[in-house]
């Protein structure tokens, strides 16, 4: 009887919360959904600060121990993949313990709070001389793939425009009480963080390096029900890369009626693409001069189903979309195609470095917002 | 110093209401608008129920007399062309007695209040010898005439399926009061012969000969302040064409929210197109196998607004978009530009044989409805 | 420390492609997303044709032992439920046979090739005395489901049109080779079973009995590579409700571009839902009179992701979507705890007499396509 | 018999070309769309360049005299007043001599062609005590005014963000050849005077004064086949608003398969509310807590075409669209009524003041594109 073998890795976790839930689905679910995985995760052990709520998590996701100290996690022998889902103030320290202890870890976005903690981050971990990689699911969403495709094989001709926002409206309501997340020294940033790591980390991923930014933030709700808030509620900005292009990065929680939007949209010399995720199986793709139907342009509503498609040989028949807990599935197989391999994340998977240079670009938006100046970007070397 | 000489067309009008303003518009607009042309109007006569309405309806469009008496109208020598936008039980006698009297003829849908009254009209108009049109406007948006285009180029290759439904609401309320329009002796039929004439004459248009129907048709509300409804809200059918062709036609008065719902779609071998009336300047177009982007195939949101595109070398420059009553624009250019050729308004134009067989097809539904039978369409010749 | 106690079912499949893949995904991700879950799944064994692989499925999937014969699979006494994934000339001998030896099944539709099969199903399995369900995964689209809610609460009023049309187009090709699904002795029918009982099993879920269909069905490419085609390539039906509603039914292999596209519309007396399966996250829905914002009235794009919509307290936060995939976990999770209860699946889940009754619909389409005539629809009792 | 009596106005027009032909269509159709006009326009005199083209455009729109001399035209007794369609550089002159002349006044956007000269249009035009309008005709879009009609009832509470971007696409090509509007001399600017200055009166009119820009402006083609570009082809800013509003404000000629993408949309603390103007018939509209169908909540696509919204008691039955140069009626009616009433244009209409300070906003974002810093907006008073 003919049987595949699979080499275990196993995993230790730190966080049980929203992100923990998507990452475990993700190790459970390509066990047997991309097939055979490159390694099958053995889900080892879990922290989390709550003693009750981490052995919940264990026995629900299935991981062999839980603890309360992430250095218990760090410190597991069984475990080679570090993954730390917990909230931004607990990334680097858990993180670099773990690659110092010679463990493979996968970060959440972003990196660090600031520029500065994330370059140490990603220093640290490079010099312990594991694979790295922060996790930017989007890059995993089979169209934004597909369109980083085109984009490379230069169907668009010369890329000009870039224009991208990612809103939501979850603070929109004064009422809506406060969290770490409105909290600067647990959270680093607020919109510019959370949001803005992802539509830098897009550009970056589609267009490539930002060479200076202009911008401001604004909170528009300075207190709420349990404490000040000390990051921003939105920032708007205008990019130029080196490249020459030119475009827009915003994002904002108070966008009323917008609740995961992140849009963006690419214009070049021959063609244009754009992308919402709320509608994250489709990709708006214009390409000029197509035949049959010489007088027929326009837009394509591209539903990114098929077979030959990024990711879809391991889902269902075309049309039958995929949801966004199955971006993590596509990221950490990425992830552990690259440890099983021995090389590096990139260039479709983000490394530390891409982490710490999203976190560059945010920084300067910072700074231009104070400045009243166009900010460069410079980015640090290890 | 140039000056185009156009000769005038006298044109002498029935009805001031809704379909007499958008009638009247087009006369003005074309004659600067489709620039120089084909024949250039001059409002002789408008002829309606009330003197007071009909005097200022003269006075708003220019007319140079009016009446309300259509015979008079009718035998105004200067009259050379007989525009009837009266209700459909006035139809018949004025369209007959113009073309009679030798005018040339347009009649507004449905032709007669049922075949047998649409033959007649047919007959007697066709036997003196006029030209004469139908004024199925929506063969005149620009999109729809880029899909005829289309197919009869064979870019969809052999047609499968057409379904089109027209779907309003104002009926929905039964609040609603009746009028004449409710009225089986006056109108002839309700959804099927105001909607449903609509969508098989594009049937017809765009895809061929139906053969047979099955269908039936609903009343929901029977009793209206004002009177007793004695025609459909709404109708329903399967249709099968000559060629082997299948779908679907609807028609509705009582579907809440859709406001001016005419929407189709084609099917073909290699390719289908869409089109809804409520966003009557887009079409939206597949077609297999197109490059460059092999891989980003999918509907194209195609923005009929380009210099190339039908008739709109007349207007603005491309993404400026035309309106609802744009379409009686063209179709009044269309028939002026026949008149002044001497030849028949088809295959473009729906002549009155086309508008003879767009009520056998509504009647067959009827008839489908209360046999419960698959009902053949047979046309009769003159 | 706290742990829940779940109590396991044993699960024996037959099947182990399309379906097999989903059902299998959902009963390993229920175990952890819907979190306690009514009961835990535990993959005992699974069955299929060929002996290689049946065994990398069993590895894949995670089940305890693999056969090449079912009836192996139901006499395991570990199995208490069997879930048929099977061709549907595979759905009638083991499904009865598991419910014979006790054990709940749930069989993918259509219950059986025509309604004397599926009653045939039913009634035995009825007499059995297990729980049964069959998997029509729409009923558990959070889209549809909320529907479904809005429609029993009256919010849309009395219901007056149902339209309904999945379009798919994998045999627009006439190259596309032939396989069992064409075969009338394998499949039963061909779109009108495949795709039809999906349309006809939301049209009775949300709107209620039909009454009487009118209907034709196709095939266009009659033989292909490999063999003859004696099914149905599409099937066109008008169908009258019980209710009074009325409306179309359609379903199509051959429409270019629709890849998986199941729309429908209910139109009220008070307001209009539709649903487009390719954008299956959201509903479009249209009610009269909401306040604020008096004059601006339309249909709302609802994006179904909120914690208060059906299903999604198991999932993610608010714009983040779901899957295709995921509807099988909201169904079998259904199924479980119906089962754990103790209590049959309706009025939600579909049960075999829902399964039975979508081939009546089914049938009296591909009679009256024959006939000719509108056919009554009579439903058989136990 | 009842005849209304409308007093005549004369009107002088300087250039025949795409505004000439949107104005003079606007003057025609207005005389009977919107009954009984305001004041009825009569065609005076026409000039422009070329003496065969003024002769032939003559002809077309009923101007009773023609000229190649503006001077003419301006002089012309009949003439009360002068609408200037004219390229920018021909704005300043004609425009103040028609004013000292005691003509009112309608000028194409953009006022001048930079905020120095706009404001010395404004100043001269101001003193002289006519009646002024700057041409911003998509404040005449139904759909914007009933936008801005719902600000302020302040249906959307606390407005947060603005989002505007208008994209057109007739220079990706570097084939396209060389034409004035790349001319600093000739246009003043490129996207920031042409597309921009329309985005900035939106923001002006929906939103309220902007405070600071920041941006960039880039020409991506510098030489074209008949000359240099020394004009932008698009540019990028952020605005931040006196009322504590940020977003950003975009154009460009380069943006692929974009033909006359004019999008904005705006952010409150109670909803949210957005437009594309390649369906300029549609708003799309979120406004939390409309009841019934609390679960139903999302943005609606309102067809701005009720008989209640914005003009539209000048056109056609509900869902019937209207056109892009229907904007145009609205527009030259709301001036006719202004000069009829003697009241100026405001705060609807764009009196001479906003062009200005249209001006002005453009004029900073190109400044802020040389300082790199950003830029305060100070508005000269007359």
């Amino acid at each position: 009887m003919y049987v595949r073998r699979v080499r275990a890795i196993g995993v230790g976790m730190l966080g049980y919360a929203f992100m923990g839930k998507a990452h475990a689905n993700a190790y459970r679910k390509l066990a047997y959904m991309t097939w055979p995985p490159p390694l099958l995760p053995r889900l080892v052990s879990i922290s989390g600060r709550s003693a009750e709520a981490v052995a919940e998590a264990a026995q629900r996701y299935g991981f062999e121990s839980h603890s309360t100290d992430w250095r218990e996690t760090v410190a597991d022998p069984r475990v080679e993949l570090f993954d730390n889902g917990g909230p931004n103030n607990q990334h680097a320290a858990p993180t670099i313990a773990a690659a110092e202890a010679g463990k493979h870890v996968l970060c959440e976005k972003p990196l660090g709070r600031d520029a500065a903690e994330a370059y140490a981050i990603w220093r640290s971990v490079a010099l312990a001389g594991v694979i790295h990689m922060c996790a930017f699911n989007y890059r995993f969403v089979p169209a934004v793939r597909l369109a980083r495709e085109m984009l490379e094989a230069g169907e668009l001709g010369e890329i000009r425009h870039f224009r991208a926002r990612y809103l939501q409206d979850w603070l929109t309501d004064p009422e809506t009480p406060w969290s770490w997340r409105l909290d600067r020294a647990a959270a680093g940033a607020g919109a510019l963080g959370d949001l803005g790591s992802h539509v830098v980390d897009l550009a970056r991923y589609l267009v490539g390096e930002p060479a200076s930014v202009m911008g401001t933030t604004r909170t528009f709700v300075s207190e709420r029900e349990g404490g000040l808030v000390d990051v921003d509620d939105a920032f708007e900005a205008v990019v130029e890369f080196d490249s020459g292009a030119v475009g827009t990065l915003e994002g904002s929680r108070v966008a009323a009626g917008r609740r995961n939007a992140l849009c963006w949209e690419v214009n070049g010399s021959r063609g244009s693409i754009a992308f919402e995720a709320e509608r994250m199986n489709e990709l708006q793709v214009y390409v000029e001069g197509s035949r049959p139907s010489a007088r027929a342009q326009g837009f394509r509503t591209v539903l990114v189903s098929e077979a030959d498609h990024p990711f879809l040989e391991h889902w269902w028949p075309p049309g039958h979309i995929i949801g966004w807990g199955d971006t993590f599935v596509h990221e950490i197989h990425h992830l552990l195609a690259a440890i099983a391999a021995g090389r590096e994340v990139g260039p479709h998977g983000a490394g530390f470095e891409d982490g710490y240079r999203a976190a560059e670009v945010c920084d300067a938006i910072s700074r231009s917002g104070a400045s009243g100046a166009r900010e460069p970007i410079a980015y640090r070397s290890l």
